[in-house]
């Protein structure tokens, strides 16, 4: 193949030609402002993982006249020829392919600092950020997370917003379908990359049974899997025990499993006393944002000996009996080890993030009188993103009569 | 085997022998209230399939002190034994195996004038019956289902409840368990003991993928068929597209399916065009509450000859080339053809029942402070049935410690 | 409904409406006999399960001039309106809907003394019987089963056969089909029928992989069981751990199955050391062509008092705290409780049947010559059969070029 | 990471470490021959794909005294890691990561004409190509695939060759296990390597349900797709159906796949005439042995512009409304684009051949006395892989009593 630059566009092509639906909104928007650069003179802030997909985002926007300062939200998942790609297309990156946790923080810190009117996020680090300096220069902001959402509602119900956010991740067409569809194949994806090892045979455990772990519960059933599920939840307990997994406290699925995958939220769901119960050869990867939910640091201090035995993979030699596998040093699977999400599930998320961005200055006007806060999202964006998302997957449904319409009504 | 009285004893032994988590929520109730028969001195009219399991909660109630006249929610769905076996233990049971729809009308009309304190309801009828009268003596009401609960709220926005009414649907352990696991199971089994047929290999089309409709599609798959879903919503239409079935208008579908199965709670979901294009031998179940999602008088209209071949199949002869056969005359397959819902399940809808009774005797001052309306299911009846169904699934989950309680709530 | 003799036509009608492929076999034989009836002067002795498809097989022997008497495979399994149906068709059937052991044994010794001159049997029992004789009229025979062939093999092994015996098992159209898709379905529809209870969830412990074991064990995870397998033959648990099931010797597997099936062909797979080891309520059911799977006669007397609780559910109690329901009294659960088969099944069977008894009457001379024996299933057969088969499915496939055929062969 | 030799032996660990089962089949030899080096002073030329898996191979022959000249199986298929690594061990590779076809042919034509008196082979095309030479120094041969099995047969039956052939593909632990569960899992390992799409919701095409079509089919639906199969076979088509998959004949299927994946051994299976009904966008991929099962020349030839777009995606852009997408040049995806087989998978294939190489040494006395040709796989060996299998996957099955011995015999 080629160079760096090339490489990416060609990344950027392939993604942006199974991206159809986000494609429809961005034409949309064209349509609605007769062609015009309807970004011209804006300025935003955007911390996203650095991939093809958000490649094709970002560059629509910049097309449509944004200017843009583009950061990774996370310090292992930027692909290097994307940014070399950006960079050309004349968007400002400050992110690569393998940053220190010091690095990633400080190219944050600057994002910040750097007087956005307008702050896309991924797991609401920016916000955060931008929210400890007294800046006014922001109008409005979106996130992308569940991670993100929790963290603004809790900053909101502090009063610490200063501009409306709005949570992208609430969309109809989008939680559902990137945590579900999407990261139940794409933890498999890097499963597989990482280890090259056979899904079939195994136990593994799921913890958590929200969209995340439902997906990845499925897709690796799905691979010839036996699934064991850990919840805290009870009614998410009963739901998985309905759907033919088996549903233990970790305590007994530590000493089970062959792969573990954490899918929470939560932090230290995997620590020292699962580790010690453990099986030779067990393998841990995490699926949620943040790289907490393994206790990493405990880990490797039991480790005698701590060696990187493959890409993506550090073996953590407990004595002559044990060793165990750790993936991603503990960061999000499908995204350090594989592509994260395929981009016809990204495009859902996106032509979201650009529509709820042209809303936001569409109606900067109206949401300037109110109070700052996290907003609830639109439901007329819903419903154009699922008609776009019918036709980009070529799917045809069927429509309500007049007189089915009056039946719902009845009683 | 025995009489009718001795089959239906054993038949409710049965099912409350597979209804722990009731019988943790009667002891609950027990133990609350030292052992006294709570329930003396109330009378209820319900409004119930006459089942095993409804015996169960009837039986409770009654064993608490409850006065109850039952009658059916459905002019098919009674069993006979039970009826008999209840009437043995003292509850008056206006029901029979078959009624005409005088019949069954007449019943409810009998138990709405009878000036009951409590209705307890599937479907929402009786709810309505009474509404029609101008009748005060009612304290309060649940309602079992999403049809119920639908007509009510059409009820209450129209301020016509005169007493406050729980949507035991919307328990979190109620709706998603019996809509989705009940109803998959128990559509596949009133399907194989109405026709015999081999489920392996034919296309079925399933319409509505709400959480009837996914519980019967998986099912459906699980037992080797291929699965077509329509609907009229769009998102719903994406996520069975992404869970791995075809998606089709009803034009294109009822041209393909060899099984259609309606779960939408619509009218005339299958109607002439439909049945027009449908292939020789093609069957039609209808899994919803009420007998109007198969437009059937059209469809009898449009035999020749119209002929009862077996149990609950009622062959509909269009012309020499091809024949039609309708399952149950297009009442709910589940509850005519096979046992409805089974214990397990009905477990978790009936100590919900159970304990939203209690809650209403138990509040009853506070909530004749309020305007009477569809109230919000109780959160504190949730954690119960949670915590009980948890204890008789044999379930044991994680608990959060402090820390990460604490993490939930962090930013 | 209706009197027995009518229920059975429908019966034998909607079976034969739904066996296109036997159909079609039959059609062949009509045309390439002209017409003429071509079994008649024959005279056959059947031993097989008395349900509506063995009607349509009989039915049609009968019709094209075959005199027959049919006598059950199973003391419980005939159903008693085909048998009136058959009667009134004028064929002799000697079977009644639950017999004793001793009237089943008689009614086989009373057919193995007829003096057949085929012999059309399922489990080998005819043959057997047969065999003790010192007859002569017999001129060929046909068994359906598995467990028939086996006997057969050790039968001709030591010289006991003395007419040529088609194993239709062997039909490439057959075991596969009914032993793994018919099993499959109709093991669950028996399970379902005779307890009413909830299959998602619930563990399931299947012995035996081989094809009844697989397509138990699929459906039942279809239907969202938890399944556990048990073998004695390392390849086929390797498969099944491969397959994504759990793999546990019966011991271990006792502990833990809420429903046990076995689909083993063995004697006491579950005996009194896994009756001690399972847990209160578990349910015992047999899919093996005898009822010697389970050790019934030593579970009876384990329980302090044995009780029939439903139809086809007896339940053993062992102690205050625990009972056993045993299925069937260990009889073939899928015959017994349910239907057997569906006729989309029994269709490729009989179809084969049909024409293995035609194909011994058309070469009796060239089979006459040899030593009588246990023939390979012809070639010629499988041919026809499956071609009837892809039409009767309306499956259409590809044919190989002369350029890919040659290919083939190529090296 | 690090260098290339140091890469190689990590991935040689890492595969070792996951081949329990392997392990114990050398560790059986060992224990055997005392510890001698048995193989000492003999000479192997092999042909596989270098990989991992094949390193522990090779390398345990080595250690063990063999001389091994090792070519590649296919052009594309070496790890260059792997090859560095096992020449730093000694051993002569004579294969690198992306051969031309003459340097491919070239390489096989060397080692056949280097008098090897072991021929180990992937496909027999290194058996093909000695056999043309007189060369008398081979003393025995094993071959791994169906494919090369079928071309031995082809040889065997025109006398040409000169020495035993055992069929590695015939173990009972082989070819299920490698085609199903390792081309099931390492096609979809491959597909989502080359592409980066979603799986979910795509209709998926495949041709051929042998095991490699069938353990396919099972996981792409697992993944979420729709599977449509074709077949030339009836009772495979049969099976297919019955298993719930769409069947067509290829004329139809190429009208609505998304993906192709070919799964038969034949050649042309996708060919002009599907190529022009083909959506845009679709995807063509071989997961045969061969490059032939797409026509990939006529493809090219087509395209108005053809261009690599991805790693291993070639853009064939027929007109401006549609292009196609072919992965790997035609050449077997699991390998090109990514690691084949997962080691668990790999290590039966190779105690299979370790033990058919030890056993061809073993006999060597014997087999000379027989006409040489194509062996049957020996039935101790498959007895001792099954029980390596067992202990290496640590399952544990159940053992017939004797009572239960006498049972199968008995009639």
């Amino acid at each position: 193949m080629a160079d760096d630059g090339k490489l990416g566009r060609l990344s950027f092509e392939w993604a942006r030609a199974h991206m159809p639906v986000f494609v429809l909104a961005e034409k949309y928007i064209q349509r609605k402002e007769l062609g015009k650069r309807f970004f011209k003179n804006t300025y935003a802030a955007m911390c996203l993982h650095v991939s093809r997909e958000t490649a094709v985002l970002v560059d629509s926007l910049h097309s449509l006249g944004m200017e843009i300062n583009l950061v990774a939200a996370n310090p292992l998942s930027t692909q290097d020829n994307i940014a070399s790609f950006l960079r050309e297309r004349g968007v400002e990156v400050s992110a690569k392919g393998s940053e220190s946790s010091e690095e990633y923080y400080a190219s944050i810190e600057v994002a910040a600092k750097s007087s956005p009117e307008f702050i896309v996020d991924d797991g609401g680090e920016l916000h955060v950020a931008y929210s400890r300096l007294s800046l006014k220069s922001c109008k409005g902001g979106t996130d992308e997370t569940t991670s993100g959402t929790l963290r603004l509602r809790a900053m909101d119900s502090e009063r610490k917003l200063s501009y409306p956010v709005i949570p992208v991740n609430e969309a109809e067409t989008k939680h559902i379908f990137d945590n579900k569809y999407g990261s139940g194949q794409s933890a498999l994806d890097g499963l597989l990359r990482a280890t090259g090892l056979l899904i079939a045979g195994k136990c593994v455990v799921i913890s958590g049974y929200g969209w995340v772990g439902r997906g990845v519960a499925e897709r690796t059933r799905g691979l010839g899997a036996r699934v064991i599920v850990t919840e805290v939840d009870g009614v998410k307990a009963l739901e998985a025990h309905m759907d033919g997994y088996e549903v233990l406290p970790m305590d007994e699925a530590s000493i089970r499993g062959d792969v573990f995958l954490t899918c929470t939220g939560q932090l230290e769901v995997l620590r020292r006393e699962h580790f010690e119960r453990m099986k030779d050869g067990a393998i841990l990867g995490n699926m949620g944002h943040f790289d907490r939910e393994i206790d990493v640091v405990t880990l490797k201090k039991m480790g005698r000996r701590v060696e990187q035995v493959r890409k993506n993979v550090t073996k953590i030699e407990i004595d002559t009996e044990k060793s165990l596998y750790l993936l991603c040093d503990g960061r999000v699977v499908n995204l350090v080890a594989a592509g994260g999400h395929p981009p016809e599930v990204m495009q859902l998320s996106f032509a979201n993030q650009l529509l709820s961005i042209y809303y936001l200055l569409e109606h900067e006007k109206e949401l300037r009188r109110e109070r700052p806060k996290l907003l609830q999202f639109p439901k007329e964006l819903d419903a154009l993103v699922t008609n776009f998302a019918l036709e980009g997957f070529q799917l045809k449904i069927d429509r309500l009569s007049q007189r089915q319409k009056n039946y719902t009504k009845s009683y």
